[in-house]
């Protein structure tokens, strides 16, 4: 009698797995202990210091493997700890269409006369598009300095062209031609869209129905503030979820392949730290000191990081947004509805702008300043057709490097995409930032935040 | 470097495709201007000239292609007319799901003490039946008079039968095992049930526990007030759609192909002509006024003209009814929510009752009095059990050409499909009068219409 | 012409099919009569009887056939009967999402100051397993009085290994992270979960915030009612659908393939009735007279039997415990809301046990000691593993043969799941008693049972 496959199916197949899961669960017992004593900001960082400690300790334990995946114990450590991971990220998300229906209602039925909705959105898309731009921008400057695929140039016989979904057929996918579904599927911005439309009849018919609307309104406001409280139960358990997200990262990947594309690594995160200043400036600008800023917002920035995930992390933004950084609750729910699914400076700006110069430097294909304003446009044009389409930053990079003609270079790129998670940490950490200094910006040309608030 | 795959990532490949967008929202322009200055009604008229005219315009500039689908820059600018038009189509289907729940909850729930919900439904299931089974002569005597399919007798070796699904199947695939998902999948009849046991319950309750319920009926209340408010604002934005719904069509279809068979074109037509007249003696018999009707319900029947889809149009022709034609609201929601998926007079009865015709006479099928009686009562059945599901036209012409044993034919028909759009116009419009004409005999039989208030 | 496909469409090729058809019809005429005068429960057993008995009546008709599903007119009667039964099962599963989420939302909002949910799960679960584990040993111990499987002895060469899903990614798909996808899909845990967030939510903050949230709590109380004067409306045609459904599940099998695999039936039912008694003595040591509790619980049981659904029985399981049990709505909804994905005594306890012994007969697999503990550990962990899955019972068999090694002798249990339904029937309704018996005993042990009020 063999027990193979039941231990299969518990994915506990090496004791090894279940030492690991030990240590893990270990390490919730110090976090527990630790939450009643240091302040939440500090466990958070400490808990990446964690993550990370164990990851490299179980890839020690296994001898640095080359290709982590052929290791089956490793696999199953991976899978045990992304349920404590993932699982978090789950309850997270749980409560995405919820908050962004309720509160999108909110924020409209309670513009008050004489604030107008169309100012809010245009300015909203020109502060995501601009920063997209800007990260545009500094990523083909550094992947010129950095040389990016020079010394990797390779000839590609036949390459596989990605089908490409055309903008129009994406602004469609966009409308709610059903909200419920649009609910179930989790489409953000066609739920934007509905309530929408739901706040602005609100608001009209405040006037002269306001009796006959009001358990509407009502009922609106009871369960806002049940989703927010609700919302902050599942955010007291992210220092948990963070060590397993973190270990799992590292699990995940081989050491020896992650060197392999230093360069990238390197030239990425530079990118990233550069446009965060970016992202500084635009804050000072707006009014609010960057370094109160950068006190009250290593919740979402970590949890971004960490997960990976911008619209996981849209529930904790917009608590940071509001509680924190005082932007009035409406802005910070409309800037971080839209922003988790347009203008994202790490997914749609950098990554794509770095991609394309290795592409073309592998390729050999000649870059002037034509090619440079060209591939400008398509990244700023495709930020905003992506939209909303899971994988957005391989989507993204696979639609500018097609619109840019290389579309039969693609796959010399297959490198890089095996450590995307390391590249989509900071990626979506920079999304996140993306969006808080939008909403800053947005709420401070309105006069929706109370800068002398923050603490 | 070549640009080609971002020209096509936005649908933009030929200068063509940019003069025409440019025209259409020209046009945009007029219409807003004018729209200030003239009636809706008149606007919604011009729209479908202005319509008319664009598509021909495009069409001339290409030649006059044999296949339109063939002119890459025609297909283009299909697509981003279709943005505005279907776009529209999205928002108005949007409304459907949740007009049709509340409105259901609320007319059964205020139903008056000695109203019969079930002489309501029995007597809608009757008229929609009834008109369709009208439909269907008309169809079976028109098919005759025009000799459709005369002179293109074939021989067709081996038919593709396609699969019908059982009637049981169907009826079970109409009960909403899950409420959530039916109105996901915008399975109207489901949600109507639901909606209907609901409503049963809270009037039932409404006796000892009004207290209790009195939050859910007053949130319906409140609801169905703030969706019929998004309603009317979406209206407002059909002129708009309706030139680019029209242009659509007609850009999709080549001059050439509609010569081939105009003369079941104009047998369709004839027939629709016919059995509108028929609507209006329903109508005048009820006691309304048809040329005050007809003034009243320009606006659906527009829109189901230039969209071809019954349920999109749902919200407008509920409104409709409600606002114009006075008809108690109650009875608008619930016999244009079933009007909707069952017994639609075009789609289901002269339709299939034409194509079965053309298919006899092509394959040389005898045809005698018992081959008549057995087709009616094909049409009828079917048109009861195809209920909700989509391309109810083609599947319907399905099921009755298999039900009378022609299946193997049914390749024959392949021309007429080919500009089914151009059908689809004449025989939607119809599918909603039917239903608005059939409110209205079922409103006056049970005194739920202000004939006095039409104006 | 020919008119097959027509009546294929109808599913009437034969006019036996119609003939059975009026037959249910007028017994439906019958009960109708009856219902007026005789009490529900014995209406319910009456309609066991007649159910039966037509079953045999068309079977006998067609000549007892050996594989029914190879005459067309028994699969018609079949899909028609099932038009009835199952349409009855959607209505009552319609009810499902919506009970169980309005419901969770209500027992947790309204849990008292020191009643503790974390208990109240504990001892959910902790009754729900312990239960299963009890009736995995009687299902070991009767498979080897029954010698199940020898004398099948049996060669496999080379067995299919189903796929089995690791117990990590069951939990995962478990947790809600879209509350709207969750209840599209009906999954209940999930909405369960999510439920329990809100209501605690709106627990903590009825101290502080009460004014706020009464819309909500109020729309909870109203929508709670509503559903379940709905659930009354649906359950009183029970009787119609248990007619149906037991002739339909009598008429799929052939009488033959029943004798074949005799003593697995009666090994099964046989441990189902054991196992019914020791429910008996958990509710006799709650402090509940065993006596009363049959008296009063008719209804879901018999609708379990005749349904095989442990998930459109849940309401009425629900109504039984709070009405005539007296238990404590609350913990009726949450105990029936998990023990109808977790724990179930018959699916997941006796059978996969009896299964299990059967094939360690037939292909010689030797039993010890050792072998029978590792078999009840398999057994409970994976009870709690498929939860939600669909399909529990085969899923939890082919999970535990696996487990087992046993994974190549899968094929051999053809001949038993050939007759599946007639073992479903014992096994569902044994799930719903042991989910009352785990009600009884966590409601008694937190004295939320009013024991002297049953009558």
């Amino acid at each position: 009698m063999n027990y193979t496959f039941f231990s299969e199916f518990l994915m506990v197949t090496n004791y090894m797995t279940l030492i690991s899961i030990a240590i893990l669960i270990g390490m919730f017992f110090v976090i527990n202990k630790l939450s009643k004593k240091i302040k939440f900001n500090k466990l958070m960082i400490l808990s990446i210091v964690l993550g990370i400690g164990l990851g490299v300790l179980v890839h020690a334990i296994a001898g640095f493997p080359e290709d982590p995946t052929k290791v089956t114990w490793l696999t199953e450590v991976s899978k045990w700890y992304g349920l404590f991971g993932y699982g978090f990220m789950d309850l997270l998300k749980m409560l995405v269409v919820p908050l962004v229906f309720v509160s999108i209602v909110r924020v409209i039925m309670n513009l008050k006369q004489g604030e107008n909705l169309g100012k809010l959105t245009g300015k909203t898309i020109v502060m995501l598009l601009g920063t997209t731009a800007i990260a545009a921008i500094i990523g083909i400057v550094v992947g010129n300095l950095f040389n990016l695929g020079v010394g990797h140039e390779a000839i590609v016989k036949s390459g596989e062209i990605r089908e490409v979904t055309p903008i129009v057929d994406t602004i469609r996918g966009l409308l709610p031609s059903n909200p419920v579904n649009a609910m179930a599927q989790a489409n953000v911005v066609a739920v934007v869209i509905f309530a929408g439309f739901l706040g602005i009849a609100v608001k009209r018919l405040n006037k002269k129905y306001s009796e006959i609307i009001k358990p509407f309104v009502d009922l609106v406001e009871a369960f806002y503030k049940i989703i927010i409280s609700v919302s902050i139960t599942v955010i007291k358990l992210m220092p948990y979820a963070v060590v397993a997200l973190m270990a799992t990262t590292i699990i995940d990947r081989g050491v020896t392949s992650i060197l392999d594309v230093m360069d990238f690594i390197i030239a990425l995160y530079v990118s990233v730290a550069i446009m965060f200043i970016v992202h500084l400036v635009i804050i000072t600008l707006s009014g609010v000191n960057p370094i109160k800023y950068l006190k009250n917002v290593s919740k979402p920035l970590i949890l971004a990081f960490t997960s990976r995930s911008s619209l996981g992390t849209l529930p904790v933004t917009i608590e940071t947004l509001t509680d924190n950084v005082k932007v009035d609750q409406g802005i910070a729910s409309f800037v971080g509805s839209l922003g988790s699914n347009m203008g994202m400076n790490g997914c749609a700006g950098i990554y794509p702008a770095l991609m394309a110069i290795t592409v073309a430097n592998m390729s050999g294909t000649p870059m002037n300043f034509s090619f440079y304003i060209m591939l400008l446009i398509v990244i700023t044009i495709s930020s905003l057709g992506i939209a909303g389409i899971p994988g957005t930053a391989t989507m993204s990079v696979s639609v500018v490097i097609s619109g840019m003609g290389m579309g039969a270079y693609f796959p010399l790129l297959g490198g890089i995409l095996a450590i995307d998670p390391i590249l989509d940490m900071g990626r979506t950490m920079l999304n996140v930032n993306g969006t808080m200094a939008s909403a800053i910006a947005v709420a401070s040309s309105l006069d929706k935040i109370e800068k002398d608030k923050i603490s």
